[in-house]
């Protein structure tokens, strides 16, 4: 490896207050390449088994990859991975927006975060430098103010923030990570995790683009996206955001509605991305060196939801979230509680789903009036749906069990068990296992809970045939089958998409199914940024490296299968639309569960095995969980 | 996949007759490439289990790859699989030369053989068409002959011709497929198969040229091997001949010496490449486009061992198992050797090292002067060695004895079982566990017996850092180690030796060690000649997918861990050089077997595991062995 990439992790102990630098050989660079591997590896270092999500024993980590802040599409990516205080097993959660370019402008590919600091502060990161400043004045406010103020009182309106809300301080567990006031790492609580250690913010500021290793091949790269890119599948993505695929999930009968009990929902043309486009969008918003532009900005300035367009606009998950899972058909009551979620800082879909399972409870009278404090939680209720966020934002009344995300509160109340729609305490996204099928399988073994980003759809199969080839899927299969070639796809998307989590790339830029650019191109943008000779064998391996990271993590923590599970709404047939009368069929999940963990090298209990570690030149690992 | 390859297998039934063309879809090529993993397919699919090595029912496949005959070096391979009369599981042998080219020139990607000819005939395939001739008249006689009166006949000097020798006729165990009268797939018999078959061989002659879906791409994948040829270690290789490692191999400790009893010869310098090159290189002869020209032609005019041109010159192995097992530091003598190997069509590896084994038998009075008519076999004795393999060839006397390979010889003979270095009853090649120590992993668990060219010897680890890296190995190895690590850089390299034994193409060209080319110009090779966007992970899984079919041949035969073995006579320590004392630990081999199952993907029996065999799209495979 003779031209290969050099950097360096920040370590940050928030209890002593000391600041160290590590600058990692190239090896280690190469084997994890940054994101949630890198991540995932400083938390089993660091983390003891048995830590309390929110105990100063967790380890924080905020990462970017090898190729963050290069000039081309999808490269502006971060992951926080930690304990989290959701699942109570692994956290991992991916955001976009300026401030991954930004800390690797400052000098820095990542932060590992230690301890609890005995008063609120926040990280200041700025060209090579790091200290560590009093936020007791900050605690409390809204992401945007607190931007505002940072920038203030360091004198450059250029800074990034990524930040916790005040949620996350409260303790509402599915605190999001927060950055540009309107770009979440939203799920898996890790916000929480921060504001827990008493950290509100990390500000970075820098004035040094990453070294390209060839800049030439990295300007080809850039100039064959821009060549490509109206031709392509995610210029769409541009044009109507993600909000854009509202109208084909409820086309296909797949659009989760009123807490999953239909995958059709009537109101779904007055929520959709074209709706928004010809209503309260007001521009297209983009990331660090992206010319996607796929994020949204809206605004409202008239009516009783009033949203700023500081705080961004809402995304597919959350219109549906917030939306069709509420059963609620008003776009602007929508794009409020998106800017409560990023004002708060919480995770929409967590917020949105725990709400749908409250109204799902009070429309059947297993919650009343005086549970919910006064709220008429009935699903197509706006001001009730705007209301609760705002309550879990305060951790006020009702909102203090509804912060504690949909399973917790079933727990809690004694009431609603059977209809809570999660998988480690973690709320299903708004895409259905019964016309995807392989999400039935990946949300119940995922290792951080239900994700929608762990692999690719089974749909994709047919976009993109010749891209799937390049991943070694030959084979196309029906949508409604969950077959031993399903859980191959699965298998094999999952490690690409955990690859593009590490190497931290967009998977909308890189994935499989919207993607610019194709596997090829994933192998070419490594290589020119780090003069690696990469090859797609490499980068799957880091990809399965971190997904058995992460799995190893949860096995050390005693957890296996018994929580890989599918919840039992899903074996309800659904009604109405084109999925009516379809359910997931449970036996199929387990059949395929077993052959998964066997395809992954995993023991019967899905819990690695020292022959697969070691295959990953990840023997420390095994040593760790004593295998 | 829009621009992919198309080709034609020729499926040849010799008890009917009849021949029929098979056109096989794009997905089957891309699954399969060729070479050994499309011939393991047809071997499962066609010969039943308990199968007769010589009888009918066995499938003999000659098998090209998507890349043969294309403008570059190291792309006119061929794999000759079958069930094994060496071994009595599956069989597995390749060979380069200008016959592997010319058959795709033909039109013609494989041959499937099936069935046994009432009469000796044998194949020609010209330019699409493909008849079965008469073959009395070639029966019994050397394959030069052979050769000129085929085209004699055909009235085509530039026939290419491949047939099984005399030697195979008889029933010589380890007969060899011979082509250019001086290239062989020697390994495992399938020349003996063939024989038995009587199907004396399959003339070529073709004039197109295969389709190069990028031919910009391939001229210019070819002028960047001009380039750099001299710059690589395989010029070398071309300078001397694999011959030039003798040298290097008695330094390390790590030539076979008088039947494995030592790692150092004294009369290493005296066969050593330079030698030849010094005294009887008359050439250096190539295959079908090539430009490294590692194949030597030797010519004795005078003295007890004439050598003919024709035949070639020999490689190392023949060196070593001619020479240093049997004490021999005659060259002439072993490239006389080698002649007769080459007329009678025999693998010089089993050949040599069984006359080793029966000369350490002779030292230590296992066998006398009666046993091996009259024939003094002692170490050093060159005229025993040439006596002893041309009776092999006839198979008359002790040559019937030995002919059926040291391990059945020792049966018969109820002497030196544990003298015999065999695996699978497999002769083992001129590389040394005891220096290389993952070696001693691979030549027990490969399928079809010990093998020299199933994975990557262990010190490439630090000829080519980059290389490795690219294969997803980053940590260096000290060499006489065998632990988690070895066995990780054991499998991996594994899988792609495998992968270029089924796209066919030559490992001194494209394999991590001797290689001009790297896994991405593999990858580019593929890339430009198919039109496929192949990656290396895609490449890597076709390597996994061919050594799981070769798997699950054997535990299908009901054969499993029981087989996968170290000879005893490598737990002995090595006498005298710089291997003095160095002995294979048995402990250590059975720890990294079970290790190297589990990486694999495999039960503790070493059998493919259904999972492992729905992962790589081989779910018929697991439905063949009743999984």
């Amino acid at each position: 490896m003779p031209c290969g990439y050099h950097g360096k992790i920040l370590h940050v102990n928030l209890t002593t207050g000391k600041l160290e630098l590590e600058e990692p050989d190239e090896t280690f660079y190469r084997k994890y390449m940054g994101g949630s591997a890198m991540a995932a590896y400083y938390l089993l270092k660091q983390t003891p088994p048995g830590a309390d999500p929110l105990g100063p024993e967790n380890t924080l980590s905020l990462m970017t990859g090898v190729v963050t802040g290069a000039p081309f599409s999808g490269q502006s990516r971060v992951t926080a991975v930690a304990k989290s205080p959701v699942t109570g097993l692994v956290g991992d959660s991916q955001a976009g927006g300026f401030w991954p370019a930004e800390l690797k402008a400052a000098g820095f590919d990542g932060i590992v975060i230690y301890g609890k600091s005995g008063r609120p502060v926040y990280l200041w990161l700025h060209d090579g430098e790091a200290e560590l400043r009093d936020a007791a004045h900050l605690w409390g406010h809204f992401t945007a103010d607190v931007e505002d103020v940072i920038r203030e009182e360091l004198s450059d309106r250029r800074i990034q923030v990524l930040q916790c809300g005040p949620a996350a301080e409260k303790g509402v567990r599915f605190g999001a990570l927060i950055n540009n006031a309107s770009r979440a790492n939203g799920r898996t609580g890790m916000g929480t995790v921060m504001a827990s250690k008493n950290l509100k913010a990390v500000a970075v500021r820098g004035h040094n683009r990453p070294e390209l290793a060839d800049p030439e091949a990295v300007k080809a790269l850039a100039k064959w996206g821009v060549d490509h890119f109206e031709g392509s599948n995610v210029y769409g993505l541009g044009l109507l955001g993600t909000a854009g695929v509202v109208s084909s999930q409820d086309k296909n009968g797949g659009l989760p509605t009123r807490n999953w009990a239909s995958g059709t929902f009537e109101g779904a043309e007055a929520i959709s991305g074209q709706r928004m486009a010809d209503t309260i969008l007001k521009e297209r918003d983009t990331c660090f060196g992206c010319l996607i532009r796929c994020k949204r900005v809206v605004e409202v300035t008239e009516g009783p939801f009033p949203v700023d367009p500081r705080y961004g606009g809402p995304e597919y998950e959350t219109i549906s979230t917030m939306g069709s899972y509420c059963g609620l058909s008003d776009l602007v009551a929508i794009a409020r509680a998106n800017q409560l979620c990023n004002m708060y800082g919480m995770d929409t879909i967590s917020c949105g789903a725990t709400i749908a399972w409250a109204m799902d409870c009070f429309e059947r009278g297993l919650l009343t009036l005086e549970d919910t404090g006064g709220i008429e939680l009935r699903f197509g209720n706006a001001g009730a749906l705007v209301q609760m966020v705002e309550r879990i934002g305060k951790r006020e009344g009702f909102g203090r069990v509804l912060g504690e995300g949909s399973a917790r509160a079933a727990e809690t109340l004694g009431v609603g068990r059977d209809l809570v729609v999660a998988v480690k305490n973690h709320e299903l996204p708004a895409h259905m296992p019964q016309v995807k099928r392989s999400l039935a399988l990946i949300y119940a073994v995922n290792p951080f809970g239900a994700d929608h980003m762990s692999h690719e759809h089974d749909p994709s199969y047919k976009w993109y045939p010749e891209r799937m080839a390049e991943l070694g899927l030959l084979d196309p299969q029906p949508l409604q089958v969950l077959n031993a070639e399903k859980v191959r796809y699965a298998l094999y998307t999952q490690y690409l998409c955990s690859c593009l989590d590490s190497v931290s790339l967009c998977q909308f830029v890189f994935g499989p199914a919207w993607q610019l650019y194709g596997p090829s191109q994933l192998v070419e943008a490594v290589r020119a940024v780090t003069g690696w000779n990469a090859s797609l064998w490499e980068l799957m391996k880091v990809g399965e490296r971190r997904l058995n990271l992460l799995r190893a993590f949860n096995a050390r923590e005693g957890s296996g299968a018994e929580v890989d599970t599918v919840p039992p709404k899903l074996l309800i047939p659904l009604q109405g639309g084109k999925s009516d009368g379809v359910a997931v069929a449970a036996e199929e999940v387990e059949a395929a569960k077993a052959l998964y963990y066997r395809m992954a090298g995993w023991d019967e209990n899905g819990r690695p095995t020292r022959a697969k570690l070691e295959e990953l030149a990840l023997g420390w690992v095994a040593d760790e969980l004593a295998l």
